[in-house]
């Protein structure tokens, strides 16, 4: 059973600046090193909870007692045909998701991480994006959890110019999130996911009462339906 | 298959100060909320590298690649039965762990946290702790990777004095992380797994070239060999 990693590294990168340290330190004569390390729980791969948009919504508190909306059974949805800049519309979800099931987990698979390096802005300038209307498929699937290799919403590439879109615009998010879809953002590795399902462990960090969480990815191919 | 939570809550906690704020915020007028969170990554449930005793011992990197060492099936060696400040011998490992597998994992299950709150002083200063010879009982089965959910080594409660023991007299890092055995600290909720088997999945958090990583660590009763 080969473990395929999902995670993006945790390393300082232009989008997302890390604060790092060293509390105990060899150099300094301690008898032990420990690292100190803080940055946005929205940076590289990471789980939204409904808050991050809605002042009274649910935190990470209760993803935690629900971790089944992020382990088990998964569609993986392959949509490396894209091109860079090109809209993914419902038609297209619809040809390559008819194996997404009811109450089910959804990976969308287009390898764009492979095409342009998540360190370039080119990745966040240049990525094929959701539709309204895919979000829509989406949600009409009635699916628990979907995670995406590329910045999914199109005004993501905006965060890059210091613009603040409205959350509005983000259409996974208003659609899918507003909804009670939890969505897993900024995946990476989908290339070596080949089957059209998966065993996912998409595990969030233990932090409470927040809107996202940090979290360690992972699958596993399942060869059968 | 029951989902059994073996992590910590990563929040506000006596040893271990939590920077905490948001960046993004509803009040301020913000239309999304997006939470910065930093720490030590040796607080809470996490996972120590070599590193962090041996200056140039493997990092979190090396880790992130042999993730079968912290996911798979698991030994749990139940310990239940000590007392506050009791010496976990090799004699009481020889009679709870017989089933431990070579190359394994094990994870030792006092329930001390039932007993206890972790976010208590009593459960550092009064806790069971491991002897040097039921480390080295552990080091000679072979095994990959250990859990423990108490803090298993004795001078641990010297850190509440803010005194610095000597990592060499911290037997399970001396005996056991020196010689290249993975180390997962400060589990929980080990009562909700009874059964003498288990599947572990502890996912650090993919922080690069790290003495350590903050982990969520999940697993499931398995009922047979």
């Amino acid at each position: 059973m080969q473990i395929i990693d999902l995670t993006m590294p945790i390393e300082d990168h232009f989008r997302w600046p890390v604060e790092r340290k060293l509390t105990s330190d060899f150099a300094a004569g301690d008898d032990f090193q420990v690292t100190w390390m803080g940055w946005a729980v929205h940076g590289f791969t990471h789980i939204d909870a409904p808050r991050h948009m809605l002042p009274n919504g649910a935190t990470t508190t209760d993803l935690h007692t629900h971790l089944e909306k992020v382990v088990g059974r998964t569609a993986v949805v392959d949509l490396s045909h894209v091109e860079p800049n090109m809209p993914i519309t419902a038609e297209m979800m619809a040809s390559a998701g008819a194996h997404i099931e009811p109450n089910g987990i959804v990976l969308l698979r287009t390898c764009w991480d492979v095409v342009v390096s998540p360190s370039t802005p080119e990745f966040w300038t240049t990525a094929p994006y959701m539709t309204r209307e895919a979000a829509q498929w989406l949600l009409d699937r009635q699916i628990q959890t979907v995670g995406f290799d590329f910045p999914q919403d199109y005004p993501i590439r905006l965060l890059l110019k210091n613009e603040r879109p409205k959350m509005s615009e983000m259409v996974t998010h208003d659609v899918l999130l507003r909804n009670g879809v939890t969505l897993i953002e900024y995946l990476c590795n989908l290339q070596e996911l080949t089957t059209p399902f998966a065993q996912l462990v998409a595990l969030p960090l233990k932090i409470m009462d927040a809107d996202g969480a940090p979290a360690r990815v992972i699958a596993t191919k399942l060869q059968t339906r």
